[in-house]
């Protein structure tokens, strides 16, 4: 039953946050509903709408050149479609019951309330900002949105222009060694920064197996990284004029000049807690499959403010990640335009590069799998990206989990140059299908030289898990 | 039950053909039981064992610079695992009743019998030399084989010695535009030969529809190729020295120093329809899920000599492919070796690529589902390799068939620059699992602004597929 509050015939749908999942179903939501029939509210309390995140990395590295071009919607594009974009504008309750948002304009402070028919919360992620001494301090930034990305560039600037030629004024640390972190780091090499990463982690990249993770490390060091692992940040520094000056662990100090913090993100749902929403462990929204906030037949929630299911462990994971973000707004938009759609989980893909290496994964990690109860044999091969013979074949590292008895893969991590992220798609969607290491044995997969050995080397990995388990080919 | 003939407890197994499939083979069995309980022996009419016959074109045009990069496994690097292998020894007769077969020495004629407790046929493939006037002449070449290949290069090499600068002796005909016939014109043109390309299709690359195939054609004229399709060979004229001079066609003559037959390869089974063997419509072996030929318990087949089941049209084909000839060979090894594995069949995935376009295809072209009685809907998108703002992202077209009311995945074929043709994989794996487009909709793919856009082009096309169909999210 949905409650529809009476506006004539026209219903009302209020979207919290403009970025990926908020601006797809807003878009979605249009495509199936002209203005007549719905009106479409975005509040967004950033300069944006719809930018890649994922992006700045490469924006700050300057591979990326302009801003803008991380933009894939403006806020005028959005409303030349009639959807209604409040920039600039914090929602800073919904009042479930009233079926209501109060919203606040940042600038000037005034609020006002606006009912809903339907709501999507798309509030998305804070990034963790560790409780330190000095945290707060100016040089110190964080790289979630476009005017993160803008104030690190502006200090990078700033420091450049007093540069006098010495290490002064071009040191970096990074604190954290996951996806942001390694891309930060080559970042700020490219910048010509001296950058030390300080990671926690056994190794960088702990999305991998400490493992695989290792030849990561071995990249960033060739590109002239300093890695510090195994060490937590306890404070950071300032100089006398206050700004950020060192980065303090338990046995070390780091001069830093600038600092980026790539520790990860939480997702921002202090407003739905407030107005009693579910919650899973990780501090994400629950949904149902379809994208509708558990218990609640005109909410719906996406992106990086929510949980989703696992489909290799079937326990709920926090994975903020666009592409999920994007499928998630597409979901919400169908569903809240009146049409009919799920977003059944992920089996956690991800892919990476650090310089020209490749890293991929999707699936358990061995401590994932035995969190989740699972017992499997691990197989690690080494191969080549191309037939062994073609010039510009590169080795690749392909490693893989299969469950013992069954013999059902459970994940795989990919490391090489040209050609490794992608091929982790082979496992993304045999780990989608509930394949075997044995049914991929016989996966007819695209092969001639200058692209493959005549076995891919997923089907290396594959076939070896197979025999591991005692259901193999040999 | 076997048939096992009494020789002591030690079994013969006798292997017909040393390349992909019958070296797999021999090896496979040879790793799970070693000499003292199976003695293999391998009958080979040529000079090599375990060639890339795919590496053939990037042989002839210069990127592989020695033939033998091209051989996995020489005969002396088998012998050595005790397997024996008999070169230029051609076996003439298949004795089934009387478990034997006949073999003659090439060189010196002399024949002989040899009985077998297992007997594994992997012929091959022979190119198909239609029978025109002069296609015998000197000048005229196969492809198929190493030898084949070093005739070609011979063939060249006399060329530029009595080149005298002008085109004369340095124009080339390809006859045929599939894989072969696309990548020697490419090779041809890397000697510095004025290549044409004499086809019969609508455009080249018949394995893609017309409208991908158009692409394929536009890259090989950029190479400075000429194209000529819909034109069939009706003669090889020659000159007063008894070497090819021209190809002809019923409209035009097209000059010629070096012609290439690049028209397919036919299942090289005349041994086995001469010993009563079961063959299929297209003349291939027949066998069943272990790779048996059907009806005989100890006769395996495998490689371009047999037909394999298309799981998406559920009817026999005939792919001739290094990649299915070594899990074959891996199939049948494993159970002539007395253990146990299949080959489910194959999807129908193949790549390749003329320059730096690359073309991929999996599943059935829009004649394929025609005939197999199957109707389709059918969308083509324009996406990109990487995200839009990444430098180097550049365009990719991706097409794909999705049945009728069930929405299940038919095909898909991709032509785009890199990261083109191994995205098919993704298409190939959701094929073999059985999946609808809709379900691709969901699938949790690798991104990341290097690698892909935020929706990866094949979800692109599923997206568009699943909502033509009917069955999908908008």
């Amino acid at each position: 039953m949905r409650m529809s509050r009476a506006r004539g015939t026209r219903e009302r749908l209020v979207v919290i946050g403009g970025d990926a999942a908020g601006m797809s179903a807003a878009s979605q939501a249009r495509r199936l509903r002209g203005p007549g029939e719905l009106e479409i509210v975005v509040f967004e309390r950033g300069h944006f709408t719809s930018f890649s995140a994922c992006g700045i990395p490469y924006w700050v590295g300057g591979d990326v050149v302009e801003r803008d071009r991380l933009i894939a919607r403006t806020p005028e594009e959005h409303r030349a479609r009639d959807i209604d974009v409040r920039l600039r504008t914090e929602v800073t309750e919904i009042d479930v019951p009233g079926g209501r948002v109060r919203a606040r304009d940042v600038d000037t402070g005034a609020e006002s309330w606006t009912p809903y028919d339907k709501l999507v919360i798309a509030t998305g992620a804070r990034p963790v900002r560790p409780d330190l001494p000095g945290v707060d301090a100016p040089g110190v930034h964080g790289v979630q949105t476009l005017d993160d990305g803008q104030a690190l560039l502006d200090t990078l600037a700033r420091l450049r222009d007093r540069a006098d030629g010495g290490a002064e004024g071009r040191r970096a640390v990074v604190v954290g060694a996951g996806y942001i972190g390694v891309e930060m780091a080559e970042a700020l090499i490219k910048r010509g920064y001296d950058v030390t990463v300080v990671n926690r982690g056994e190794e960088p990249m702990a999305t991998l197996d400490p493992d695989m993770g290792r030849m990561v490390r071995k990249a960033m060091e060739g590109l002239g990284v300093t890695m510090v692992n195994g060490a937590e940040v306890t404070k950071i520094l300032t100089g006398d004029d206050g700004r950020v000056g060192a980065v303090g662990t338990e046995d070390a100090e780091f001069p830093a000049d600038v600092v980026v913090l790539g520790i990860g993100v939480r997702p921002e749902t202090a407003l739905a807690a407030a107005a009693g929403l579910p919650l899973g462990p990780h501090g994400g929204l629950l949904t149902d499959l379809a994208m509708r906030v558990r218990g609640h037949e005109n909410i719906w929630a996406g992106g990086d403010c929510v949980e989703v299911l696992d489909l290799v462990s079937r326990q709920d994971r926090y994975v903020p990640l666009g592409t999920h973000a994007n499928k998630h707004g597409q979901v919400i938009g169908t569903n809240a335009g009146g049409g009919y759609a799920t977003f059944p989980g992920v089996v956690g893909t991800a892919v990476s590069k650090v310089c020209d290496l490749e890293i991929a994964r999707t699936g358990l990690r061995e401590k994932d799998a035995r969190r989740a109860g699972l017992q499997f044999e691990t197989v690690t091969i080494e191969s080549t990206s191309r037939a062994g013979y073609y010039p510009g074949a590169s080795p690749m590292t392909v490693k893989m989990l299969a469950e013992r008895r069954t013999g059902r893969l459970l994940g795989v991590q990919i490391v090489g140059r040209e050609g490794a992220a992608k091929r982790v798609d082979i496992a993304a969607v045999a780990l989608t299908a509930g394949m075997t290491a044995e049914q991929m044995t016989a996966l007819d997969l695209g092969y001639a030289p200058p692209f493959s050995p005549v076995w891919d080397p997923v089907l290396v990995a594959a076939r070896k898990a197979a025999a591991k388990v005692g259901r193999g080919v040999g």
